[in-house]
């Protein structure tokens, strides 16, 4: 019979911050897999190496970081196939993502791939915007408050109206693209309602004011939040 | 010394979905503070429950759930109070929320009033649109796709163009608005990228087809996705 197949979410980046549930599934599994580059072991595996009593057996899955899409295709398809082999075999497999596995994790690629075929599970785990909005001990949204998650990736104008129209934002992936982001909310003038955060619940965690960043050393695991305050709400609440 | 204030989320209802963290402090503080209705427990006291194994003294937090602001700012008030007295009297509370207390969560009107002038310390939880997403097994968001979280409450109009101009929306808190977010998924023809799930990861979770819902049962924990899948990732991945 084939094996169950896991897509585990084991939160930002603090190992205390993943779930009981991940924490047991990885370790009764018998396949623990992990995305990793090219050499080395990824960041998930770090997250989740202190929590390992059992000794599930470590499967690499060689993704590399690249821009272009198509040897990522080629790596998926390789990835998806190790997967296949070891849920044939009737092995239970772990794969375990940084965050959560359906908000912009890339087991969904996996899981788009294979999960017709397997039983499979998904166990959610803590995002990167509630964890940023925790280490700033700033709320991210309340009341009927909108929030929209924004990938720093999208076009100058697109980012500058998507912020002008709503309630609260969280831009991620920030990296190279933060000079953009600072322009906008220099020029919506929202710079006091913004915050900067990089590698959030990490040993390395550094929240920065935004006129102080060095554009040229923002990570990719960094973002910004943005909240604007309701007049109601002020007057409400405080 | 003053006692130091935790505010712990403890994910979206399945009791093995807190972190590790959330447990070691629900565990480790002095006084367990939760939300609850006018008499009984309320659910974040319930998900924790089976948890608990040394004994934090429990202290409910009053909070009448209704739809006037003003006797909720009263609550709170009170509530505040009762942190305040534990506090001073160098007490560690730790007060529990259902999700993650920055995301829509009770915590930050209590955070608000007290946190200028005591030690606090925010845990993150499990979030509802990711629970929602992994018990459905539907990705929610990927690559440079926006996410849109839509609080049900908003006006008609409003959720339509917020709907219209997003990859992907979470519409929480349904409840009764479920009847105008249907008409809107159907003004927009996109019931079929839409679902629906009510008390996801808990023991009563439902999965209903948008056409079968029974308007007049929709719960407050319930929630519907909706996420149009762009033709170059159909292209691209599949």
């Amino acid at each position: 019979m084939a094996g169950i197949l896991y897509g585990i979410g084991v939160g930002p980046g603090d190992p205390e911050l993943i779930t009981l549930k991940a924490k047991r599934l990885i370790n009764d599994s018998d396949v623990l897999a992990y995305p990793a580059p090219e050499t080395g072991d990824g960041l998930a595996l770090k997250i989740v190496r202190s929590l390992l009593h059992n000794t599930p057996r470590l499967l690499p899955l060689r993704i590399p970081i690249s821009l272009s899409s198509s040897p990522a295709h080629h790596a998926y398809d390789l990835s998806a196939k190790l997967l296949e082999h070891e849920l044939d075999s009737g092995n239970s497999v772990a794969v375990i993502c940084v965050g959560d596995p359906f908000f912009y994790g890339s087991f969904m690629y996996l899981f788009e791939r294979i999960s017709d075929r397997y039983k499979t599970e998904i166990i959610p785990g803590v995002s990167s915007p509630m964890a940023c909005a925790a280490a700033l001990k700033v709320p991210l949204v309340s009341r009927n408050e909108i929030l929209t998650i924004l990938p720093a990736s999208i076009e100058e104008s697109e980012l500058e109206n998507r912020i002008l129209n709503t309630d609260a934002a969280a831009i991620i992936k920030v990296g190279r693209h933060f000079p953009k982001i600072r322009r906008v909310l220099r020029h919506l003038r929202l710079e006091k309602y913004s915050l900067y955060i990089e590698h959030a619940t990490m040993n390395n965690q550094k929240i920065i004011q935004l006129e102080k960043i060095d554009s040229q050393k923002v990570p990719y695991f960094s973002m910004v939040l943005v909240r604007k305050i309701r007049e109601q709400e002020v007057a409400g609440v405080k």
